[in-house]
This record gives C-alpha cells, sequence and structure tokens, in this order.
C-alpha cells in the first residue's frame, strides 16, 4: 500500500545552549546523536518528567521523546497574524527547527518518520502543546501590544509544532530537503 | 477533558533469553530498564534496523521503539479458534507479556502507556505487524494440521499486539493489575 509522503526544506537549526534560557540560537548545520542535538537543554535519552507528565511524580527520569522541537514556517506566520506583529521567530518558541513547505506540521501523526539526505531519521513524537515561555518572550519582544502572552496561547494552539527523538543519528544542514513519511494511525509503521 | 483508560490483569511475563529462539519462557516477575528486559533479545536503547524499517539499510543502528511484545489473551483465543486449535501460546508469538481484560489490545494507539502498580511504565509504540516465525511454531506445535504458518497470517491480523518501550523502569509482576491510558491521537499525551 502507499505511504503518504511530503517533502520540506530545513529553513533553521537552533540549539538551546544557554544555561538561563530556553531560547534558541541559529547553527548551520550539527550532528545529531541519540538523545538529540548534544547541548541543548533537552538532550538525553531520559530526561525529568514535569507537568506534562502528571502520571509520574515531578522529575522522575523517564525516556525522553522530547529531544527536539519543529515548528513550521507557515504555522509561525498565521500565528503573527493572528497576533497582529511582523513576525514570529521560532527562537522564542526555543524550537530546534524550522521547516518550509508542509503547513500540516502541528497534527503530523506520532510514528511519522523525519528523513535527512545524510541518512539522518527523526520520530514524529507527536504534537507540541504550548506552555506559557514562548507567549511571554513574543510580548518581550512587542513590549507596546497589549497580552500577547496570553492571547499566544489560543493563537498557537494547534499550530506550535511537533516533538521528535532522533531515529538514526547523523548530520542535518540547513537548505536540507526532508522527506516526510506520514504515519497512518490505523495501520502504522514499525 | 477526559482521557480514555482501560484495566487489564498481567497474566504472564516472559523472555526471550535462549540465543538460538524467539520462544519466550515465562517469569513471575522481573525489574525492567530503560531498553527493556535484559537479557531478552530486543533489550536495549538501539537496536539494528531490519525488513520493518526499509528507509535505512539494514542492520543500521537505530533508536529500539519495539523493546518488549505485549498480546491480548483474548486476542490469541480468537487466533486458536480461527486456526482450529485448542490454543495458542503467547510464547510461540516470542512475547514478553500477556494481558487479559482489554481485547483491544492490538489498535491501543501509538503513544498510549501502561502503567503498573510499583509505578513502572510502558509506552505503546504501535501494532506488532506479523512475521512468519510465529505462524512456523504454532505449526510446530500441531503438526498434523495443514498450512497453520501460512494461516496465521490471516489469523493474526490485527490481533498480534503491540510493541512498547519503557518510559519509567521498575518491577513488573504476574497478577498485577494495570492501567492502561488509551491516546487520543488528534490530542495526544506529551
Amino acid at each position: 500500500m502507499q505511504m503518504k509522503t511530503a517533502d520540506a526544506i530545513v529553513k533553521a537549526i537552533m540549539i538551546a545552549d544557554q544555561p538561563e534560557s530556553f531560547v534558541t540560537r541559529r547553527l548551520e548545520e550539527i550532528e545529531l546523536e541519540f538523545g538529540g542535538m548534544r547541548g541543548d537543554r533537552h538532550f538525553g535519552i531520559t530526561a525529568k518528567s514535569d507537568v506534562r507528565q502528571p502520571m509520574y511524580k515531578k522529575g522522575t527520569e523517564i525516556l525522553n521523546r522530547r529531544q527536539l522541537t519543529m515548528v513550521s514556517e507557515e504555522q509561525l506566520a498565521i500565528i503573527a497574524e493572528e497576533l497582529g506583529v511582523e513576525k514570529v521567530l521560532p527562537e522564542w518558541l526555543g524550537a530546534n527547527m524550522l521547516l518550509s513547505g508542509f503547513e500540516e506540521l502541528t497534527t503530523l501523526p506520532i510514528g511519522s518518520r523525519i528523513l535527512f539526505p545524510d541518512g539522518t531519521g527523526l520520530i514524529c513524537m507527536g504534537e507540541n502543546k504550548p506552555c506559557i515561555h514562548p507567549g511571554q518572550m513574543i510580548q518581550v519582544n512587542y513590549p507596546s501590544l497589549p497580552k500577547l502572552d496570553t492571547r499566544f496561547v489560543k493563537a498557537g494552539y494547534k499550530r506550535r509544532g511537533i516533538v521528535c527523538a532522533v531515529e538514526r543519528p547523523g548530520m542535518i544542514r540547513v537548505n536540507e530537503e526532508v522527506r516526510i513519511l506520514i504515519n497512518d494511525v490505523d495501520n502504522p509503521m514499525q
């Protein structure tokens, strides 16, 4: 049976390696490892559970399925338009990757794969649910506009991108084309 | 919003620790680690890719999302009935866990969680697609019945259980009750 696929371009690669900030900074390329981007605050095979995993006591060591976050250029543009601002940068959302050409990124099914020219592969682990910090960062960048932080919750709904885990390590570079294998949840890939 | 949940009983825990066989043997309990059951042939944070992951060259080291397999007692009974045999044992399928009380196990959505009394947690990584070996093992056990191996492909379709990864390590014991958190793929758990 034919699997659905899509192609997209990597417009930015970013790392969160400042100790006091979730805001990411741009790189031209990086070698992904099992666990994500070494040096990034979310790097690791395991991570400490937080409010997103209420079934575990806070701080429990669990499998890290949120190694990297990815957002869509098209979806960030819609957020900006809805907030009435010029732009919303992926760095303000602490994103590790910005893709262009795949507008439905946030609803990419769990288990989908994102494959890079070097053979590097990511597994989509689902929608990245909003938290308050990006809204606050947007507000900082547009201090004269009211309530951007709270309005981001609604504007960012179902547009905030996905979280991924590294399936197969390797290089990733800005301007590369990626192939997205879209999982069929009724007949999932192995 | 209310998440769907279900409860089930662990009827058997099994390990595949014989070097030349995928067939599992029963244990009363085991301490699961990140990577699965130590000593089991599928144990590991990473694994070598095979025909199930055609997007990678065979033998590529990839993230192991097939650490443990789980089958449903109810679904094995349906397989046995359809094949016209007395029973189909989970060991013949190389399963690590047998659950009773949750008939829809094989279609449990990716990202669902299975939680044990000790706090141990598994993440469902999707349906376990059939391969030829269990059919051959069933045939070995009922040598006088024709074509059980090939008939298992159809009888096992959508009944062959799921694959899981260990999210939070800990003890698991036979006869424990597990809580299943059923993922909503349109609004997935984090």
